[in-house]
């Protein structure tokens, strides 16, 4: 029996647990497993547990890390480093520890200098979310058809990923394997910069001087639009401070096409405002096409030619032998 | 029994013909109804009859106005001023004429300089939409509970601004009675500012060397930030280019605002970015508060102390008679 232990019963912390414990009988190469839920908010624990999504809830980080086989942190991104530090001395031998945090090379930095070389770290990043926060959010159908990015080291020993393969494969994600510098750049411009211009727009509006008669015309786009900006403060805090520099890139790059744009609107230069509409029209629409039920299937990832950074049936290719 | 000609049977027009005539016989200010529909294109007045959104289908202009009470104009913005032009020597006698396009002062320029002045223009602009268009993508609750904005110049006669008003009730929209250029301002800010962030977001991202292996990644917040990128181009085409001044203003501000937070971002001051995204998560939960349903009610425009821009309740203080 596998012995997994999660740290950080929010909203990705207790929806992992409840889709890993929602089949935990089955016969997949994770077998049989325990999941420890551990939170220094014993409310979360508590909560949790009685969403099922832990077997067994543990006091102190002590506790929740004896004799675990794979340990999920599943706390903000600038906490990291200090949890770490904490597990460092706490980890079983040959424990393989990995994370859900949104930015990954930042966090491979740190893993790489603070944890014990016996205990290898595989980043982790779940493509799925909600607005919510909070265990009260969580639901174990989070996962299910999503992206789960896994970021191994050169170094990694392959029974490691396995375990980690065989923890997206149970929660009905699907695996898909990178390098952090490069998924860092990636999900700056599709899941980075949409929480910042959508934060941005609501700054921008309610801080007007007509919002309150604003406010009463606003309606669904807007909604949508601004979505992301209700999204948990502290999370999308620590994104951009561990990502800095990719952040930076996409905002110049946004700023210089709302320049352009702005000269056609002021020019009123009517083909290239059409071109604008048009383009985002079609590249959407390819998009959403490629994309069933808005979430990547298998045939998005395979046949890429970059053996190297995207490896998603290296699982299958090792037998699918229980790890 | 009051003659309704709707002109252009795309997603609006249909959608308004439709929710008209799902209340034909009830006892309200409108009373018994019938509805004209004319399009340059048959298959649109075909489609739009067989959803029930059309009683009579008009085979021209000159038919569908005869004997006409109120004419709505459901073409795009910069289409206005030619219709006008073949409107005004068709127009009955006293017929009301009213748009639903998104900018308002352009057009009301427009109709000013046009129109006979003996046939009135109320603008309208009903806060509703899909990212589908045409007549297929037409439903009678597209305006239930919505917000319909009504633009009436300062010499309207009453009874063009009742004809409206009872159009508007009878859908199940409320009216927002509001000056052509504060219209304009408004929903640059809270309607085509979203559209031309959602279009510069899918651009900026697909536009990029990496965009095939970053496409693999978007997920649910890439899809719901961008979803405004999928209405209508030459819809959105008009609207940018009947509201320059206003939408250059917020382009302004939009791009001050990303510069402010591209140096906090490089700065890493943590501070500034937790603000950014801790005022954004408030208001937008204020809003949202005072939206049940995503949408206005009376309560959100009543009692503004803005008598001369908001009258929501002129029809009701008219004693409520059938115009």
């Amino acid at each position: 029996m596998i012995r997994i232990a999660i740290v950080g019963m929010g909203l990705i912390g207790t929806s992992l647990g409840m889709a890993l414990r929602a089949g935990t009988n089955v016969s997949d190469a994770l077998g049989q497993i325990q999941v420890i839920g551990y939170d220094v908010d014993k409310a979360n624990t508590k909560e949790a547990r009685g969403r099922l999504g832990i077997d067994v809830v543990a006091d102190s980080l002590k506790q929740a890390l004896e004799g675990t086989h794979l340990v999920v942190l599943a706390v903000p991104a600038q906490t990291m480093p200090g949890l770490f530090r904490e597990l460092a001395p706490l980890l079983a031998e040959g424990a393989v520890v990995t994370d859900v945090c949104s930015t990954k090379a930042q966090i491979a930095a740190w893993a790489d200098e603070i944890l014990p070389k016996s205990n290898p770290f595989v980043g982790g990043h779940p493509m799925a979310g909600r607005d919510a926060s909070g265990p009260k959010a969580a639901t174990p159908e989070l996962f299910k058809g999503s992206v789960y990015c896994l970021c191994p080291g050169l170094t990694t020993p392959p029974q490691a990923i396995a375990l980690c393969e065989a923890v997206v494969d149970r929660i009905g994600a699907k695996t898909y394997f990178i390098e952090p510098v490069e998924h860092d750049a990636y999900v700056a411009g599709i899941s980075h910069m949409p929480f910042v211009l959508a934060a941005g727009l609501v700054n921008m509006t309610a801080s007007a001087s007509s919002w309150r008669e604003m406010s009463a015309l606003a309606a669904t786009g807007f909604r949508d639009t601004t979505r992301l900006a209700s999204g948990d403060v502290i999370m999308h805090r620590d994104i951009v401070m561990t990502n800095r520099i990719a952040l930076d890139r996409w905002l110049t790059d946004t700023i210089t096409q709302l320049q352009s744009f702005q000269e056609a609107v002021v020019k009123g230069d009517e083909a290239a405002i059409t071109d604008f509409f048009s383009q985002a029209k079609t590249a959407r629409a390819t998009w959403l096409e490629q994309k069933p039920g808005m979430r990547p299937g298998e045939a998005d990832y395979e046949d890429t030619g970059m053996d190297l950074v995207q490896r998603p049936s290296l699982f299958g290719r090792m037998g699918g032998k229980k790890s």
